[in-house]
Parts: C-alpha cells; sequence; structure tokens
C-alpha cells in the first residue's frame, strides 16, 4: 500500500511525538494519584496544576478556571446542563445553532424533554450564524447562548467575539464549543467574552480521552460527574495525569506556533480547494471561502455517493471524511450541510478533507492526482450523471 | 532516598509494563477514530470491539453489554442516574449502603435533591451489610439496590451473590460499584445475579481516565453523556482507544491469574497485618479478618494522627493512606470507620496500606521495621498517650 495520507485531523489527529515523550514517565513511575499525600502524589498534582497553568496561559485563561474532562462532549454536556440547572429559577430559555456538534445538539433536545426551552438559530449558505438573528432570538428568560467556534463539518468560523461581546451587555451566558477551533487559530476567552469553552485533546495532537472546559471565574454552575473532590470538588475521578501532562505538551505546541501554522495550512488549503474546484467539474466548495479553518475543506460533488468516494480514497492510501466521524455509520445527510441549504444528494455526495500539523504539500498533490480519476469512475457509472450529461447534449 | 514501597494500589497502581506495551501503537500509529470507515479507522474499530469482548469474557458477561467510560465514577453515576431516569415511572426509591465511595452516595444525593427517596443500609462493626436489613428496606417503588462489591478503605466484601439473587427474585436492578474488586477477586456477573457493574482501569495497572460499565442486557437505561452514536449510540464522545486496549490487557493479566495472585497476597496481607498488630500494641485491624480484599490491610493506631504516620512513613519511602485518596483533604473522618463503629479519633488515626501486583515480601518486611518506631515516636508527644499511660500506672 501507497504511503498514508491522513486527512482527517478533524476526526482525530495523531499524538504529537513530544506529547507522547512528555506523557511517558506518567505511566509506571511517575504514577501517583493526585489526591495522595506523599512525595508521589505531591509530583502528580504539582504536573497537574502545571499543565492547567500552561494551558490556561495560552487561552488568556486564569489557572483556576480551568477544568479537566474526559473529551471534548463532557465539556459540551456539563457545560450546557451544568448552565441550565444552576440557573432554572433565572429563566428556562436556550440559544443555539442548528449546525452545532451533536454534543451539544442532544444535550439541548434533552433538556427540552425535562421542560426547558431552546432555540436552534439557523445559518447562512456559508454556515454563519448572523448576529441580529441572534440578538432577536434573545427573551426575558434566556439563560445561556452556546454557539461554536468553528464548524466542524465546514470549518466555517463563527463571530465568537461579536457574540461574546453581545452576550456580556445582555448578561447572558455565553458558551463556545472550541473543540475544532482551539489550537488552530487564535483564542483569547477576555477579548471574545467567552464564559465556557471547550477543547478536546486528541484534535489538536493529544491523547483521546481528555479535555477541558474553561469556566469564566463567578459562572454559577452545577456540578456534572458526582464523587471525589478532585478539580476544586467540580469533577470527580482520579485526575488521568499522563493525557492531561500531554495536553498540556500539544497546547504549548500548536498554540505557540498558531500564526505560523495557520499560514502554513491555509496555503495547502487554498492549494487543495483551488485543484479540486478546477480539476473536477461539478464540485462545489461548502462552507465560506476565508471565513474557515486553516486545514478544511468540504466539497460536493454532484452526482456521486462520498461513501464510495471515502472507499476508492482509502484504497489509495487516502483518509478523508463524509460528515463527522461521530456521526458515521448513521445513513442520514448531515444537519450541518442540509442547513446550509443544500440538498439531501448533494450533502450525500460531500467530501471532507482537514489538513493539520502533520501535512506537507505531498499530501494535497496525492489528492489532486487521485481524487479527479476517482470521481470520474463514479460518475461513469452514475445514471444521475448519465442522464444529466445526455439533457446537457 | 530509599527504594520506593509503594503500597497505596487501592489509590491507584502503576502501569503494567505488558499494558504500557500493547497501548503504544495505537498514540502514533493505529491513531484512528474508530467511527472512521477507512482502514485506519477499522482498524481502531477492530482493536476496540476485541477489547470489549476480552474483557467481557473475564467477566462472564457478553461482549454487548460492556460499554467503555472514562473512569469508575462515571461509571457509577451513569448506573445509578441512568436507571434512575429511565425507570422513575415505575418508583422512585434506591436502597445503597453508607460505606459506598462518594461516586455513589454523591450522585445518591443528588438524586434526592431530585426528588428520588434513597436508603441508605447501615453495616456491622466489620463493613458487612447484613442481607436481612436490605430485605427490610425494599418497599413497592424500590427500583435500584446499589451496592459496592468490596470497601475501597477497609477492603470488606460484601455478599455481592446473595444480594444480586434476592434483587433478582424481587425484580429489582442490582448495581454494583467494583472498582476495588475487579480483577482482584473473581466475579462473574451472571453467577452473581449482577445487572450493572462499575470497574476502573487504573486500579488493575491500566491507565487512569478509563472504565467500563458492565450492563446487562435488556436493561433498561438512559444515557449520562449526549453527543456521539459512540458505544452504540450510549456513551457519546471518542473512544479513547489506547486507553481501552490497555484495560483489556491489565483485565487479561489481572483476572486470568486471579486465584494464585489473590493467595500470594492474602498471604503477604496477613503476614502485614499480624506483624503490626503484634508489634504495635493499641493498634485495631478494621473490617472482616478473613472476607477482605486479600491486599487489604487497615489499622487504627489509638493515641496517634493518621496524616502525621503518612508523612513520616513518606520519609521513609513508604507510600500509605488515610482513607480514601479521593477525600484527602477533607478534614472529615472517614464515613467508612465511622459506619463500621469507631469513634472520630480512632478514625482519624487509620492507615491504610494495599497491596498489588509490583508487592514483594520486602515491602512488608519495610513496614514492620520502619511503622513501630514512627508509632512510638508519634506516641512520645502524644499527650492523650501521656494521660493514658500514667492511668495505667
Amino acid at each position: 500500500m501507497e504511503r498514508l495520507v491522513y486527512l482527517d485531523n478533524a476526526a482525530t489527529t495523531p499524538v504529537r511525538g513530544e506529547v507522547l515523550e512528555a506523557m511517558l514517565p506518567y505511566f509506571r513511575e511517575k504514577f501517583g494519584n493526585a489526591s495522595s499525600v506523599y512525595s508521589l502524589g505531591r509530583e502528580s498534582k504539582k504536573a497537574l496544576e502545571e499543565a492547567r497553568e500552561t494551558i490556561a496561559s495560552y487561552f488568556g485563561a486564569k489557572k483556576d478556571e480551568i477544568f479537566f474532562t474526559s473529551c471534548g462532549s463532557e465539556s459540551d454536556n456539563w457545560a450546557i446542563r451544568g448552565i441550565a440547572y444552576a440557573n432554572k429559577n433565572k429563566g428556562k430559555h436556550i440559544i443555539t445553532t442548528s449546525i452545532e456538534h451533536h454534543a451539544v445538539l442532544h444535550t439541548c433536545q434533552q433538556l427540552e424533554k425535562e421542560g426547558f426551552e431552546v432555540t436552534y438559530l439557523p445559518v447562512d449558505k456559508y454556515g454563519v450564524v448572523e448576529l441580529e438573528t441572534l440578538k432577536n432570538a434573545v427573551k426575558d428568560d434566556t439563560i445561556l447562548i452556546t454557539v461554536m467556534m468553528a464548524n466542524n463539518e465546514i470549518g466555517t468560523i463563527e463571530p465568537i467575539k461579536e457574540i461574546g461581546a453581545f452576550a456580556k451587555e445582555k448578561g447572558i451566558v455565553f458558551h463556545t464549543d472550541a473543540v475544532q477551533a482551539a489550537g488552530h487559530i487564535k483564542i483569547d476567552v477576555n477579548d471574545m467574552n467567552i464564559d465556557l469553552m471547550s477543547v478536546s485533546g486528541h484534535k489538536l495532537g493529544a491523547q483521546k480521552g481528555v479535555g477541558v472546559l474553561y469556566i469564566r471565574k463567578g459562572t454559577r454552575i452545577e456540578r456534572f460527574m458526582q464523587g471525589g473532590a478532585q478539580e476544586r470538588n467540580m469533577r470527580a475521578g482520579t485526575e488521568n495525569i499522563p493525557a492531561i501532562v500531554g495536553l498540556a505538551k500539544a497546547v504549548e505546541i500548536s498554540c505557540s506556533s498558531v500564526e505560523e501554522e495557520n499560514e502554513r495550512l491555509t496555503a495547502l488549503r487554498d492549494k487543495l480547494i483551488d485543484g479540486i474546484l478546477e480539476k473536477i467539474p461539478y464540485s462545489h466548495l461548502n462552507g465560506h471561502r476565508t471565513q474557515r479553518l486553516p486545514g478544511n475543506c468540504n466539497i460536493s460533488f454532484d452526482f456521486v455517493e462520498g461513501e464510495s468516494i471515502l472507499m476508492l480514497l482509502d484504497m489509495k492510501g487516502i483518509c478523508a471524511s463524509s460528515g463527522s466521524a461521530c456521526t458515521s455509520g448513521s445513513l442520514d445527510p448531515s444537519h450541518v450541510l442540509l442547513a446550509t441549504g443544500l440538498k439531501h444528494e448533494q450533502a450525500h455526495g460531500s467530501i471532507r478533507f482537514t489538513l493539520g500539523y502533520q501535512n506537507t504539500e505531498e499530501d494535497v498533490e496525492a489528492v489532486l492526482k487521485e481524487l479527479p480519476p476517482i470521481i470520474e469512475r463514479l460518475r461513469s457509472m452514475s445514471p444521475l450523471y448519465d442522464e444529466f450529461m445526455k439533457k446537457g447534449e
């Protein structure tokens, strides 16, 4: 088989070499429970607090505002339910968008069953939430606005700073799912007026199974996990020190080089987008042309099925995705693409390539070489395409 | 400093060498998201399902009854809340014990705030739940019995098989927190009539941040974490493949050698218990003499403070614990020791040594050498001891 061309970094990333190296001593040598009082335990506690400090510093947060969780989904669940339950006497209305990750959407739907009211904002054809629409959705009893920083499928970056400023002005708590954005674009929780922010380790070169919830000091929020007094009595469960130490290292590497890497990936991404649109007829970019994550390329190919493209790409050693990994296996078309106005068949014919720290020009060239004949081959077997071409003649 | 004598394996264990070795390929090489459709993703999926199969086989469970979580605490939270919410129309009464881990107790307390009723069963002086007391506590609307398999502080093993048989007869769902028991004593979910069982990775030589909830097929339970369709749509969040692969290896090693290791540790434990009780006057064993975890030794020393003992042991390179690690930092005496009838000052003067796979006779000897002078020294500074000795004269 050919060299692996991994272009699904929004699904997960390989753990960075420096990250694994930082983690290794914490499995078998410095393995103490951070709650234990002897030296071995205090050493773990120290590593935990240093990791917290490092992560806080790269997001403009304070150390005590960083809480470790088991993943981005847990962070989303905790943020939304925690705010809802802690503020239910104040109000029961939540505003979110129709293109959030399922960890947000399904949590909101669960809260609706429990008597909360949720507004799912529409987005424009680029997947952008319009500030005016959001402003009009606010009610007297709105307790939470939760809008993702950047979309996981189409890469659209939302106007988080403007939403944050508005939420602050209205005194409404503002949460953002930054799982796809953290480490990939510059984030400052104060500049953006973010009250809560979800981050996932494995989207930026750390291990799976570790995440962060940033909670602004003074925010009224309930616990999600009951039990021990870990994380200042806010999140029970023995702290996963190796994964947390690795996460801090991954944040450090990603965030300290975010501008150069952003520039590098944007150039690769644009080469990929332009190359595909130029070489393959009846292909359309999903999401916004410039207001998008540096590594995201999501394209619809008329007359073909995304799953078939993926299989043929896989045979060429190229890893890509149709929709998000979390919903694969489901036959429903992407709720994100539908929200941007795509028809079912267009949504089904969409492929996402997401570039990461390890990708190079060579990877982009591999796609530009292998993809056109794949699309051509699939279209040659497509009755829809056949019909369309006959009409055109 | 001396060689480290780690005797706090109930708090956490070092990752076994074979476990780390099994995990390593999944960080940077086989790093795919198990939900992805290409080869790299399918390889992760395969590893995930093999791990599930392995773990199921050692507990007499079916593969599809094993669900991966982020820790034992999450498993407890999910089990108890999931059953409570799914069955609330049937009843709102839950039975547990007064010596459960806080992940169970605090979850039950949270449910009480939400309108559920919880009975906290007392225990006898050995920490054993009496079956008759449990039977008498059952009401028409009892929906769940949750009793730990073995206590984390005093190591007492509860009559799980009898409780399971009774719960089955009554048609009440039975959950057991087996975090301290799994891998240390033989468990068969069918033989013991267990409907739900919590397991934690880092208590048996796997990484922190991974656990299992066993859920018997057909059990009505709600999700705890909303989001993606992972774990057969029951637990959202990208699966932590390295940790899960490691957990399966740790379960395999621990469970396949559980009988020999049980025998080996019981001998070490008894040598430790007998040695301490013989060498140190006014010391008392907590928990049951024989119906206890093979690695657990918990002893109260009259006239001294546990924290001071720990500090002096730490200076000799010996790691032990007073109460559970999860509650350290709190000045409250152990709720478990109080439930067995100890007075506050006795509870405060208790030390737990917990032996694990890596411990040897040499470790036991180190304690038997270092502990007596430490207790003597502390007592020589204790006004209570001074008073007591004067009375005795």
